[in-house]
């Protein structure tokens, strides 16, 4: 009834829903959308395995449903019934007001009960018919442990789709979907990988183990995008923005946040990519940082196709490396690079003979 | 007998317990104690889910234990009763040292049993009580694959009880913790998160996947505080010592140990800070590493509040970054930093105009 | 028939297998062969926990196999029966040819069933004898979830080996080994841990959480060696060719390959070593990095004895770091360093007082 402002001017079908089923398939509620072409009302039930503590859902030979029955109240013969009801209903707006202004909170615990609505609608005339759908989508969450029943069933679910879909997964139970990963085929997912949302991975990708991939957050909506022949980690990260062209390889200890790594860069070491473009083919070394933070705004980093980045190197963005160019390692780059040049920034190498013998034997002697 | 000398001079209870099962509760060897008051003897049983195997304790009309018989021993009747013998014992100290010794080894395998124990206080007209535990508290640990089995069950009880007190399992199977770990209410904890000894996590954490928490060994007893609002991971590795303030960010492929992270400080990639302070709200650029070790002795590195560490910088311990400093990238920090100055090591950008090119002509040449 | 220039051959036993049932045992093989000294033809089959569906082995008095009767064939009596056909035959090579040369295809699916080998040969005045399996090894694999079905399935036997050959799994069901995998005694593995093909591992190791071990790969067949009394991870990484010396301790987001680490090393944070070799008890700072590649050729890093890189070092290979040697912190070491001299490369450090609240008035201001 906290929806009548709604339910008042709404022309259509109406379909009762719980916060706390998170399985239910949108297959269902079109199901019951269908129904409600032949029926008035719609209750939707499901084939319990064990009935026990489930209404029942009591059909005639003709198949209309003539009441919803508790399970304390059902006579021996109702409860032998297995077709429980799941809560969800149908109705058409026509009747649906004058049906729920006609249900009263008369009964020991004081509550409306919409169960209520389908011998309203009995007394009413209207025809009430059932769909059914499987025990898992009804599942109600009552607590934080059957919320994590509930995703372990949906994991499964969607473990299933993707495996059937032409993804080899080494391990199902230990790789994590978001409900809108979307997965090429011949794709080889190693163990331990979690994928947050926003998510796309092309054919032929390997994905090894202690990946951690999220495409989309609350600022950034591109989502990840992996392409072709691709493969990542083990221990790759990469976050919202990330787009790793064909070929590319992320190797580990890395992470790549909103940068566009082109097609046959490699990235294969300890590196942090973040708001930078990586050009085709290049380069990058065990080590390297896209300085892209000055404690105050992000800047970019451009780097150029073929670019070979020294290992350990730092790039104080904005900057922009040319294409071939080579970077020595160790260097601090605050200034643009020229196409195809060397540039670094290094003191001699000084060497001090026997300096580490006489420190060890200081050192020796102090700790006596 | 082997605590012979132990039990002569011991006033109080006797509660025989058993290396080889970690899983009995405390509050098992309390209702043993409590039981004492009305009983001389306890003995501790279990409904066996299939009692094959297991010797039954036999109880008279009275409650009273008569005889914990052997599965081999046991009458038809006898076989039916399902309340087995855990093994645990309680005595009074009183009697517990005559019956011990009227324990004899006149039996097949020439062993002494304490489950004669029972019949030895009836013939001496002392009275015998049993208490009730659940049969997982009881399992024994014969081999590894039953300390695994042991562990798993432990698991499952710790992560129900940490998901009843608030906090969000997404994937409970994959999150392991130890007996002590405390977590406060409405942290959120993805897969694959494990916790060693003394980790305390406060409200409104999230442990992003693949992070490490040890928070206490032989050497540190402080343990790992996680102060509320933290985010810690993905792949972050917190060891004894951590101390995590309100709201700090700890990120990929970070090491924290023994070191104070004060409120708002974030550390998000691909560092090492060990024996150290990180001063509220500074930011540890992506690289950077605390030199907290010369080969002999560890120092400490003192970051101050506000200061910006550039990414890639090596902190050469002991030093000091005064308030609000700045490092530039790729410094070495050698010599102490006053607060609110910035301070760099670094040698002029060099670029070799067409010397990558040249480079690559060669290197191509060569390979022919 | 495919074979049959290799069978014409061919002059002792003939065993056929199939591509899709993984899981059958060496042993298995064996005793098809074991048994062909006593019949021209062997059925391989299982006691089925449940027979519905596979074909049945029938046997008569003498355990002679009279036919194998497909499931909608059987009569009630054979379809009692729960030894069931694996598909696994062996034959003399004597018979073969001719055997298999009269299965024909008239048959409602006209194919060629090598069933019909048992009535044929028995026709032929042969003996067929039969050989039980467990379920287990015969399960066939028709798409990418029997495959993990499978692979789950050799795993859980695999751990099971480990554990009774004295390594303690804290969570055996989050390990996964290769089939090659051979791990010592009193070895301690926690959650979460991969092994690829080609590792050895020696007693007394600890592998922390996290850890991603491959050993042979197609380039590298020498594999991972681990020797005792590693420490291994959390967050480690060894690639092919690594050889990991005794009492060696691997660190968090630590990347081994193609490397000989020698009794004693310590690599603890943040590194990566490729292609070198680190000398007894030498100390590699966190954030160490071997420069083996130039864009064209891997070359080699060669550290001595006893050695201590400073953190942050790159070690341009290829290099050679004396017996004793210190490198400093930060330092890119492009020449070979003299055995106990220290070496460095360091620009002067630079303070500009005040620099930085200058720039954050500059950058609030900016905002504004």
């Amino acid at each position: 009834m906290a929806a009548r402002p709604a339910l008042a001017n709404h022309k259509g079908d109406v379909v009762v829903l719980f916060g706390d089923t998170p399985l239910l398939k949108p297959a269902t509620i079109a199901a019951t959308q269908a129904a409600l072409t032949q029926s008035d009302v719609v209750a939707v039930g499901f084939e319990a395995r064990d009935p026990s503590g489930y209404g029942r859902i009591l059909r005639d030979a003709r198949g209309q449903v003539v009441a919803i029955r508790e399970h304390e109240d059902a006579t021996e013969a109702e409860s032998t019934v297995r077709f429980c009801n799941s809560g969800v209903m149908g109705f058409r707006s026509a009747h649906v007001l004058e049906i729920l202004d006609a249900i009263g909170s008369a009964n020991t615990k004081a509550e409306f009960y919409l169960t209520d609505a389908v011998t309203i609608a009995r007394k009413k005339g209207l025809s009430v018919g059932s769909v059914s759908t499987d025990e898992t989508e009804t599942q109600g969450v009552n607590d934080r442990a059957q919320l994590a029943a509930v995703e372990a069933d949906y994991q499964a679910r969607k473990r299933a789709e993707i495996m059937a879909g032409g993804t080899t997964l080494i391990a199902p139970e230990t790789v994590f979907f978001s409900c809108d990963t979307e997965v090429g085929q011949d794709v080889v997912i190693e163990p331990f990988v979690v994928f947050g949302p926003g998510v796309t991975v092309g054919n032929n990708v390997i994905i090894r183990a202690f990946t951690h991939i999220v495409g989309a957050d609350r600022k950034v909506t591109t989502g990840a995008k992996i392409a072709e022949g691709v493969e990542l980690g083990p221990f790759s990260r990469l976050r919202p923005g990330a787009e790793v062209g064909k070929g590319v390889h992320v190797g580990n200890f890395v992470e790549v946040k909103n940068a566009v790594l082109e097609a046959g860069a490699k990235v294969n070491h300890l590196t942090y990519i973040g708001d930078a473009r990586v050009g085709a083919g290049a380069n990058i070394g065990a080590g390297t940082i896209t300085c892209n933070y000055d404690g105050f705004n992000k800047h970019h980093t451009d780097i150029g196709a073929g670019a070979f980045i020294g290992s350990n190197s730092a790039l104080v963005a904005p900057v922009k490396i040319g294409d071939g160019a080579i970077i020595g390692a160790g260097t601090v780059v605050t200034k643009d690079v020229a196409a195809d040049a060397l540039a670094l920034t290094r003191a001699p190498q000084e060497e001090r003979p026997g300096w580490a013998a006489k420190f060890r034997t200081m050192m020796a002697r102090r700790k006596k």
